[in-house]
């Protein structure tokens, strides 16, 4: 904890690394600071050798638990107070997290979906771009459907589409052919019925911003990094 | 260490935390990955508490020690085989970070003098734009004296503007107004002999980029990060 009584928050991160650094300038952006002291104190454990998560999930190659869980314990011993993770996928080991630590996980899905029920109160149906991994974990469908909205998912076609840039974003690519691309794929989503989009990837937001198709796009990753900046503040309590 | 024999880089930061993200996007562009497993593994610690270094060096504000020596200590226990620090005046209590570890501290001074012997080696005079604390501790005066280097400063009103762009850049600026009277500061250190210019604070590359002046810049930040991919992936041994 600060001394000024600011919460510590542990960032798990490196999945992949130009998403944690889109986190941590979301972050500095929504603490409005005025000089260095003004910023919330963060630890980001930035580990990309974290095994693959859409393989995992697939069987095709080993966990990302332990990494994610050792990960938690190195930002608990580091001193962080409450713990997040910068990517989407990898909630799908939430628990392993969770075993790793006591301290409190604040799940990314969580505040995105409360968010959504916030901003957007009569959404029922949301369009996800989110990867294979996140799709197959239901990770998302779960979440949503407690609060009776619907997820709509890219056809077979164009989720394998999505799949493809997203390699391409984490190979450091964010060419116009990938932005027009990702658009083309929201735009699909809303045909299909979607109210919203959801970046349910924090890859997707490295390419694509609101305002680009024609309903809203929520980001993820700036929803997380404008509540860790509430929740460090204690302008919002920890949700339990 | 990761499994495949990498050091992980634990990094004491938040001095600011613009700088501090500008130092990790530079890790990521200097990391040349094609996939997340490529990157590097970094620890952050982003503390930007941290009491001001300036007023400390000049006896009118408490001691940064403590925290940066926290914050060295966190990163030893999250982990981190290496440690570096992302900004340059700080390195007045390197002393205190040293004793908080048994890890090595990879002084971004050093690695700065380094660079400048290695790619300008027959440099007799350098112009520094830093803060006042790290003029007035002497830093590179030291560092660069051992090399038979001469440091040139801003006179004392240019040094005053220095210092009010510094806060300005902390606060979030970063207007065409700020970047001219950067580019000014350093032509003015030309004008007095100086055969390149050294961003010795890391905020200047937040402002002002290599080529903008009529010499060579030499951005601390940028020098430290392509260092530390280099040392952990043992490319390059560790300084001893």
């Amino acid at each position: 904890m600060s001394d000024n009584g600011e919460l510590v928050v542990g960032v798990i991160g490196g999945l992949g690394p130009e998403a944690t650094l889109d986190f941590f300038g979301k972050v500095l952006v929504h603490s409005k600071a005025k000089k260095d002291q003004d910023h919330i104190h963060l630890i980001i454990e930035n580990n990309p050798k974290t095994p693959n998560r859409n393989d995992a999930i697939a069987g095709k190659g080993i966990s990302p638990g332990p990494a994610l869980a050792g990960m938690a314990a190195a930002l608990d011993r580091a001193g962080a107070d409450f713990i997040v993770m910068a990517c989407n996928t990898a909630h799908a080991f939430e628990n392993a997290i969770r075993a790793a630590t006591p301290k409190p996980f604040i799940s990314l899905i969580d505040e995105v979906v409360d968010e959504v029920r916030g901003s957007y109160p009569d959404t029922k149906r949301v369009g996800l771009l989110a990867a294979q991994g996140c799709l197959d974990a239901g990770i998302y469908h779960t979440a949503f459907a407690k609060q009776g909205v619907e997820v709509l998912n890219p056809g077979e076609k164009s989720q394998a589409r999505f799949m493809e840039l997203l390699y391409r974003i984490k190979s450091g690519e964010r060419g116009a052919d990938i932005r027009r691309a990702m658009q083309e794929l929201g735009e699909e989503l809303i045909a299909a019925g979607a109210e919203i989009l959801i970046a349910g990837c924090t890859e997707v937001p490295l390419v694509l911003t609101s305002g680009e198709n024609t309903k809203p796009l929520v980001d993820s990753t700036d929803v997380l990094a404008q509540r860790c900046v509430k929740y460090a503040r204690r302008i919002k309590p920890l949700p339990v």
